[in-house]
């Protein structure tokens, strides 16, 4: 008897020991895939790092063996994390950068795609910047003006509003698109802004880099302060113009020269 | 027997168990601690990108929770490979930039501190850039002539001299560190350079950036063309300049405003 109940506890013991070898050898097995993609981990890394320092500029597509760690990263609360606290340092500038004249003249610029608007559900779907930008597909998810807020934005565009800041939206979306554009921008919450800026047939042609600076020209001309700008692309912030200062979101899906 | 062999086969494996249940407990534990920190890490590491992303400027000291964080990055191979990608992008630009006149007026531009030499070893011994900055006592590690070359920066500069380019170094070091700098360069394995431009006691009262834009102005009013410039600080590109592109090495131990 007290053989058997030695025999029962063993054979039990036993038991649950094999469930945790297997979980066991599971980590372990986890932990040598880790072990050996740590080099490719570091690659990538790299390279995410500087595109965001624009030492790599005008990429078509992510590195192929980047692809996984790209989605992963711009899936990640670490994204979420990294645009929340440059939100967070916009507004640690607008709390002393800017004395308003209250002329109706002071601007603050907002990119769409990717700061104002998410483009990463269309990206999920089509090979998370691993292909080559398909235009007519993704102009036709955007004419379905379902591309959700970035929610850390959200809270900026009201409170640049609420401090009595005229709101541009310069984007690189064609002019053909602006009916789905102002649906989307409305249905994510935004409204009130002064003027959506769009591509027009006669930009197509130019960088965006071009465009996007000819806008802000053309802003100055009017007369308006431009106190910042926020945008995901450094293409955004380049070239001859009179803004305070810029602050650049994370993105490291694509690129626009 | 049979009973007897069975017996004693439980007893080998349960301890084997016991010895896998342990080193189990410990990959748990592990895991539940890297819990803990991630959210700390998380921030820590938003800290640091939005350094890089110039979102952050101006900061005096490392936030202290995450003066370990940055130890750690800025004596990683992660933070080699960053900066070796960030010069293998230097090296692709300089394959097909420059048409070179080949009248000596080809100029490059390099940082000292932190894109030349290193100045980790300094921090490592004093707070890892958790403490303010002591001038008297970062001059005199100066002074001993003993920064060791960055590795990939090294060859970089070698690359630029073989091909034909001045080198200019731009430093926001003081003049009065003049012999001690030209020593350390040359101990590093550093020679062959145009000009070393050090801050006279008329540029300590300028900011760094203003200091480097005029030095720059100078080099172009004497008929340079600058094909680029590598550093390791925001403030050594920005302000007027005629400069085809920058490089930005990581950096987030200190700010140079």
């Amino acid at each position: 008897m007290q053989m058997g109940k030695l025999l029962g506890f063993l054979l039990l013991f036993s038991s649950l020991c094999i469930g945790f070898v297997s979980a066991d050898w599971n980590i372990l097995n986890q932990k040598r895939k880790n072990g050996v993609g740590s080099s490719l981990k570091n690659y990538c890394e790299s390279w995410r790092i500087n595109v965001e320092l624009n030492n790599i500029r005008g990429f078509e597509v992510v590195p192929e063996e980047c692809v996984e760690y790209i989605k992963k990263y711009m899936t990640s609360s670490q994204y979420k994390a990294d645009s929340e606290r440059a939100i967070e340092e916009v507004i640690l500038y607008l709390s002393h950068c800017c004395t308003m004249k209250g002329d109706g003249k002071d601007a603050w610029i907002f990119d769409v795609d990717d700061t104002l608007l998410s483009t990463v559900p269309y990206y999920k779907k089509h090979g998370f910047g691993g292909r080559k930008l398909n235009t007519t597909s993704m102009e036709a998810w955007m004419g379905e003006s379902k591309a959700p807020a970035l929610e850390h934005s959200f809270k900026l565009f009201h409170e640049i509003k609420d401090r009595g800041l005229k709101i541009f939206l310069i984007s690189s979306r064609k002019e053909t698109l602006r009916s789905p554009t102002v649906d989307n921008l409305i249905k994510a919450g935004y409204h009130g802004w002064t003027s959506l800026v769009l591509r027009g047939l006669e930009d197509e042609f130019m960088e965006v880099q071009t465009y996007k600076s000819k806008a802000r020209q053309h802003l100055t001309n009017q007369g308006y302060r431009i106190w910042g700008i926020i945008g995901d692309q450094w293409s955004s912030f380049e070239g001859p113009s009179s803004v305070k200062r810029t602050f650049k979101l994370p993105n490291s899906i694509y690129y626009l020269a």
